[in-house]
């Protein structure tokens, strides 16, 4: 049998078992051979130093069917950087040593080494893989995973084809200037990103580059194109792995019908463009009836902070020819219309025939500010205070070895002085403390969690946030503009059809209220999904069901307390 | 006691015991602690990602006195990066796995982890220590270690005071755009250095550099000056750490006398300026006796290959004010005038006091012919055919653990077919094979090495390659131009005062012989010092002894076949 321990047990608490024989009969393995190396790449014309799988990047799309169990060899051939991925999405049910977060979930991959990633995909739909280090995700280590329903399964809609989107931002300065830049002090922010790309492709304006690493006719930067057949009904699957910025996604002149989301099917809605965060995906539906005599573009724009990086474009040919429209790329909505994405973060609700319910109540929740902060005068993020940061040992090792010396055994905050909080003012108090301690919850307890945004350092400024889950999907009960009120506000929740998600924005001066079951035995981390923002401490962990978990495999350790076998 | 294992016998059998007993009492333990990170810094007043030791390059120099232990506590605070420092010159006896030879004698040190490296410096001189992992070198972390005779020693000359001069070249790309352009097909290769630095600064034309990287007034590129004292003798204790070049140095107007070289006294020899590769380290003498009211030019230029960079230039003040003479820096030697350097080599001689005769014959003589070669479309370099790779196994971990399955048992050739080769035209067959093989020697044997100079795959070209041997010094037996003949060259061997050193340069289309006996248990890395040249496969290993090795420390295991204490 393909499934590895503990997954067909998980899958049939969490799904309807009907269908589940036939599932795993059909279940096959797909292997993958990966070798990681830096390559010199020219994603939007620049050339630069990238991190490529097999030579690209963005890296290999996964194809798999639900059930299916997807084995990834990856060889990490940089020099002297070590390596983790995520395969974000996917729950790693039975398997939480394979979810590729470094320090959470194993030891970082040496150069030279060789670490082989098994795991169910066990729901159909749109997921994405990242490096999970440092920041290496920047560095062009990402893909998509697309995991088709099985025979058996029916999806609520039907397309006659389909097309991969991934969207991402990218600047010219190596991951390693990005990254050695925050934690200067004072802080060196790199600037906005200077291409968005799609599918790993952008175009840079030559003109502006440093002389000689340009080349706009590099076939490396020719702009994608997708193709479409006059009449027919496509389903485009879009994931954003932007390492900073919200986008802002249409096609133009063609509405899209939104029906998944993070692998969860949507009550569909039509929307002229659609508003994505990074580790977001949404699967939409266009149908190409338009003048067939031209092309049209697809156009990516940052929104949410003030854009200073030109559309990302690519294009929608009837025609089957690469030409670009003579129109202008649309431009998006207002950069900071905070309202109108809220919109849509709203009308994000479950499919009324795939509604799965969420417990009618939490035994446990914790509030989460948000705030900017500075510490050692270094600029931080940090939850109720305390900013995140990675411990040596992964907790996985940690905890099921007993190796508690290894990291901060004090819980974080559960909450803070919510009701005097001016979430419309700079933090009163910037300091704040670094640790690496977790939560720990009962396993198979209900938890909610309410992250409040707030006001930045700087007056009058407040960031989305995109809160990505590892291991679980959450039930996303509602959101907010302004301060969370826990004696009001969980009134109003959507207990009736929230959707499931990985991914949720948490919008400027508000919160976002989600729900989630601690039943997956492993370590989990939670945070923001802007690397940066998490590289400066914006995450927590939960750890449910350390006991349950099998036999760690020894490929995970070999750094920290568990360096030579300890 | 503060020695280490191994030590004060090996300390007994190499050197005069008769100092040794108060040398024992007087050693002292230097305890250093380094942080390791990237920072912003504009050596040559660009700006660029630099290594740091405790936020500076070039690192902190280190001061001990002969017999004293050494004890630097390394923490990795690169972000995703690992780390090994290798400690130039000192031979390690009784610590092989205090080398820092990543591959060698050690697993790299992870992100976060600490490494201590202790050992003795058991004789007086001019060191280095740099970084030796992928081609972290040029990245920045490199300094000297500068070893006082113990007070009971003499040193058979007399001077006032002393100055350290620390020369390497510079690149505004980072070492990630380096070394992966050189495994890149087709090889995308740097160009000549940006700059050359002395003590760690340069100065690049501000209006070549690109816009907003280059700011002329940074006080991190300030000239730096040397002062002295009119009618005082100084010893400059002088270092090249250059990642290619060559160097000639030469303090404007100021003859040098040539006392020390590598660690040990040379016979002293005047010169107007000194050639130096990298590796190698002199100490010249200098008399400040030139006009007083004027100050005068230290500079550094390349050699050997026709160069691209300007003079590398410091002041030597004897006002000590800053003010740049108003007259040209030199500019050396012509680039490409082989003979001028060749007869530096062959005037190095053991200072008559100091000779220590080497043993009269070899046991085993290896030949090995030093070519440019091509492998799957790769430029390599390689010896007698066989082009170095390092295993992931550590080998002093893998032999002394008998784990013989972590690299090619196969040794390397031990000659090649020399009496047909002509070494003036390029290699007949450009082919070669890829190996992790080493040369077992047997303990206490004197081995000979003939480094054979050849011409590169372009005709007419061959550079000088500078070999470093780990673990020893060796004794320089010869040089010649041309092709070496066992038969006849060996005749006119220096056995009566030839130098000890520990790099020496093999001159383009020449040859080197050196003798060394094979009485340090361990595992000796022995290569060109040029980094892009042993990343390119330019190196051999030697084993001796292993069964002698002391047990191993844990800290330097957990990769390769030893991760996770296998």
């Amino acid at each position: 049998m393909a499934f590895l321990p503990g997954a067909p047990r998980r899958l049939c608490s969490l799904f309807l078992c009907l269908s589940l024989s036939t599932l795993l009969t059909r279940a096959a393995t797909r292997r993958h051979e990966w070798e990681v190396s830096y390559q010199f790449k020219s994603p939007d014309c620049v050339r630069k130093l990238s991190a490529t799988i097999n030579g690209q990047t963005p890296g290999p799309a996964i194809h798999a069917t639900q059930g299916d169990t997807v084995e990834v060899k990856v060889r990490n051939s940089l020099l002297t950087e070590n390596l983790a991925i995520h395969w974000h999405g996917i729950r790693q049910i039975g398997t939480p040593w394979a979810d590729g977060t470094e320090g959470v979930t194993q030891c970082p991959i040496l150069p030279g080494d060789t670490f082989t990633y098994a795991f169910v995909v066990d729901r159909p739909g749109t997921y994405m893989y990242h490096a999970h280090y440092g920041m290496q995700r920047s560095a062009g280590l990402y893909g998509v995973i697309v995991v088709a329903a099985a025979p058996g399964g029916t999806e609520p809609f039907a397309y006659d084809d389909e097309h991969d989107v991934l969207l991402n931002d990218w600047w010219h300065n190596s991951t390693y200037e990005l990254a050695a830049g925050l934690a200067s002090v004072p802080m060196v922010w790199v600037g906005e990103p200077h291409s968005l790309l799609i599918n790993g492709r952008g175009k840079f304006n030559c003109s502006a580059a440093v002389p000689g690493t340009c080349n706009a006719t590099s076939p490396e930067c020719a702009t994608p194109v997708f193709a479409v057949v006059p009449g027919k009904t496509y389903r485009f699957r879009i994931a954003s792995v932007t390492s900073l910025s919200a986008l802002n996604f249409e096609i133009e002149g063609h509405e899209m019908t939104v029906v998944e989301a993070d692998g969860h099917y949507v009550k569909p809605f039509v929307v002229k463009n659609l508003n994505i965060y990074s580790g977001e995906t949404y699967s939409v539906l266009i149908k190409a009836d338009q003048d067939p005599n031209r092309n049209y573009w697809l156009a990516s724009n940052v929104v949410s902070r003030e854009p200073a990086t030109p559309t990302g474009t690519a294009i929608l040919s009837y025609n089957g020819d690469r030409a670009s429209p003579a129109t202008t790329p649309p431009t998006g909505p207002a950069w900071n219309d905070t309202m109108y994405r809220f919109r849509q973060s709203v009308a994000t609700v479950a499919h009324p025939a795939h509604v799965e319910p969420p417990p009618p109540r939490a035994d446990r929740t914790i509030l989460l500010l948000n705030t900017q902060n500075k510490i050692d005068g270094r600029i931080k993020w940090a939850l109720n205070g305390v900013s995140f940061t990675l411990p040596h040992t992964p907790y996985l090792v940690a905890m099921k070895r007993g190796l508690l010396g290894t990291f901060d055994q004090r819980p974080p905050p559960e909450t803070y002085a919510h009701q005097g909080y001016d979430v419309y003012s700079p933090p009163p108090n910037p300091n704040a403390t670094v640790s690496d301690g977790l939560y720990r919850l009962q396993f198979g307890s209900v938890v909610d969690v309410v992250l409040q945004n707030a006001n930045m350092l700087a007056p009058n400024k407040s960031e989305t946030h995109p809160w990505h889950l590892h291991g679980h999907d959450f039930w996303v009960l509602g959101y907010g503009i302004g301060r969370f009120d826990p004696t009001v506000h969980p009134a109003s929740y959507n207990l009736k059809d929230p959707i499931l998600k990985n991914t949720v924005a948490v919008h400027p001066y508000g919160w976002t209220a989600l729900r989630f079951k601690a039943d997956n035995p492993g370590v989990w981390a939670f945070h923001c999904h802007i690397e940066a923002h998490f590289f400066m401490g914006m995450g927590v962990v939960f750890e449910e069901g350390i006991h349950r978990v099998a036999n760690l495999p020894p490929e995970i350790m070999g750094c920290g307390e568990t360096k030579g076998g300890h």
